[in-house]
């Protein structure tokens, strides 16, 4: 067997230490896989003298992540730090800079500067590898820019945060709220004590960019992801979703139009026969739609310390045994631009649920306004009477631009019956 | 852009004109994922003068598919002429001989002599790639290979023949017999005039031979498989599944256990709520379980021009990319000797259809042979009276050894009310 690869690791929070363990527990086995031993050399973390559960005799160890990319005696860094800026980024530059291959999980970093950083690596002709940024253990990264290399991606949607799909899920099943149940996944561990990058659609528009620019060969953009997160969601909605036949989820949906690309992550109702609305609790799942594959569908845990250091280790077997692919599938020279589509060019079928004061006259008024924007209705549901009292009402449109949707919500909104902001969710195939 | 990669490729059936079309169609794409373009510059088949609504000017045309490992002016040989023998067999010995790399999307020629080919190819220093021998379209055996090679595979298991789910899936919906759906399928071109190789599960079994050996990195034995088809089943037994909470599939079954390596194909019942339990129709799945990344689910199309022709593709932009494996996961000296077990000493819970004349007396004859073998019952349905007629009688058992219930099962079917052959499927988690 020929001389091991060696690594140096950055971070040491859970996912690092399952890095350690797991290149540990079944180094012989990695060892087959990528051809020579994998032997982690080097580490940096906050707190050298805290309990791990890992020993990290023999290792060199450096207070300051970045001075491991200096790191003479280690070929490979690892990043896991996370975070777009500070250490994380410094690190990965100048590991780059060196011309040492980088393998990260750190999703915001690459969706931020990752189309700087893949040019970086290109002109050095290093690695830079983040399987582990998008989904966890399921290798979805692999299979866009190698498995399914000879499609043209038509569409891809994914439930890439396991937060929101898992309080989303309990909302479903049990009827609550989603302050109850993101106060409980908190105490479980589901949710952090800052859930904001999570429920507000943040993390999971991180993962969305990634797959978008793999998908569609072009420059990862952050910014031209349009973003909603759960937090309006109600019970109601839940209900009422179920009742029509759907479920609600948080989707990531890319999708190539004769205009441009489509990037966007907001709750999306998808009917109960979709792959998508069967994918509960924490786990992740992609669907891509190639011309010639047809639907493929990935499903699996997408967060935790084994998935996310099964990942890091694919792409260090990668490194060890010389396999490599452009960092955005496809040499820099041939990323296509694209335009960018914004939200409000959308074209789709849309649910609204409007709460307003049970008058005579009322929809009349609502479906006026709607008929003067051009926008038909697939169907109404008004449940219950209750005169004079506040009560739901939710229409459900045929295709509308999303523009012409929008006005006609302002206008709506300013009916003197309409008595909260109208919820607006968008109907997807899956 | 550097120079093609040129092609030779035997056997122009729909996946040989499927690949064709599918290299001019997506030609750039695929020479920006390939870092270069891949060129079909030799073909053989049958007959040179079918129409088959790809051009073939200017191809060097062999009339001898072996002839093809012999072309100076190819590097790459693509196999699709089937079989385990004859000319694709004669084909990929001598163009691995002749030290040029092979993409194969033949199934029974990889199962049967896979582990013969492997060593020639890796002596040769050479790839032998089929990843469209397996699950169509779907990367599963890059995922085996690389995407997940840092975990010990604990179990797999997968809807491998579309043509049989499709088939369960229809006679599940309709409650319609085998041989009715059967022929309706062959009708519409979802199975072939022959079926026996799908029926029968010959070919989930040369799918499962391969995935098992990648997963737990043995050398390929299709021989260790045990096979059953669905002939057997009754709309009947789709019935009683469905009433006490389970699908039935055909399914593929891998599992590492202390004493070696189960695998299995046959009709298994599953649970509802079991992803596999969901996937329905022309569609094949496969879920892999590893000790750190947990449960995975990769799920499309297994068949058909598109699908296979997309991952025949695949494996040439590794090759041009010069991105290889070793053909089995592992070099081969690494590959472990664990032993095959035979389906006599499997464990698990059965359900177990009889066919018995309704009389006095049946049920106690029957649950004392079990008793008696040390078998325990979870569950017993006899539905409907119909003294002195022939009635089903179903039995659900709770853990035992397969040897154990073989054993009860040939005392039952001597008893002189039992009149049919008891049908035994095995309860699997999916």
């Amino acid at each position: 067997m020929s001389r091991p690869l060696t690594v140096a690791v950055a971070g040491l929070g859970t996912v690092g230490t399952g890095l350690l363990r797991l290149l540990r527990d079944n180094g012989e086995l990695i060892a087959c896989r990528a051809g020579r031993p994998i032997a982690v050399t080097a580490v940096s973390a906050r707190d050298r003298h805290r309990e791990r559960g890992v020993p990290l005799d023999g290792l060199r160890w450096y207070d300051d992540p970045v001075a491991l990319a200096d790191d003479g005696e280690s070929e490979v860094v690892v990043e896991l730090i996370g975070g777009a800026e500070g250490a994380a980024r410094a690190l990965v530059e100048r590991a780059l800079a060196r011309g040492k291959p980088v393998v990260t999980a750190n999703k915001a970093l690459i969706a931020e500067h990752g189309a700087r950083l893949g040019e970086l690596a290109e002109r050095k002709g290093v690695p830079l590898a983040f399987e582990a940024a998008v989904a966890g253990g399921i290798p979805v990264i692999k299979a866009l820019r190698e498995g399914l290399a000879a499609n043209r991606i038509l569409r891809l949607s994914g439930i890439l945060n396991g937060t929101c799909n898992y309080i989303l899920t309990v909302m479903a099943e049990k009827g609550r709220e989603f302050a109850e149940v993101l106060a409980e996944a908190q105490k479980l561990g589901y949710a952090e004590a800052d859930p904001g990058l999570d429920i507000d659609g943040i993390d999971a528009a991180h993962k969305l960019a990634i797959l978008a620019a793999l998908a569609f060969g072009r420059p990862v953009d952050f910014r031209a992801v349009h973003v909603e997160g759960i937090r309006a969601l109600s019970a109601l909605d839940l209900r009422f979703a179920a009742e029509l036949g759907y479920r609600i989820k948080l989707l990531g949906i890319a999708r190539e139009t004769a205009e441009g690309i489509e990037a966007r992550v907001h709750p999306a109702m998808i009917p109960l026969e979709a792959p998508l609305a069967r994918v509960d609790g924490v786990f992740n799942a992609v669907v891509v739609e190639g011309d010639v594959v047809g639907r493929v569908m990935f499903e699996g845990r997408g967060a935790g310390a084994g998935p996310t250091a099964s990942a890091v280790a694919a792409d260090l077997i990668d490194i060890a045994r010389g396999r490599s692919t452009p960092v955005w599938g496809a040499s820099g020279g041939a990323l296509k631009k694209l335009p960018s589509l914004g939200i409000e060019s959308h074209v789709g079928c849309y649910y609204i649920r409007l709460m307003v004061l049970d008058r005579a006259g009322v929809i009349a008024d609502i479906t006026a306004i709607l008929r003067d924007l051009g926008i038909s209705l697939e169907s109404m549901l008004q449940r219950g009477r209750a005169p004079g009292e506040v009560v739901p009402v939710v229409l459900v449109t045929h295709e509308t631009e999303e523009i012409r949707l929008t006005a006609a919500l302002s206008r709506i909104a300013a009916l003197e019956v309409v008595v909260e902001r109208p919820m607006v969710i968008r109907i997807e195939p899956g």
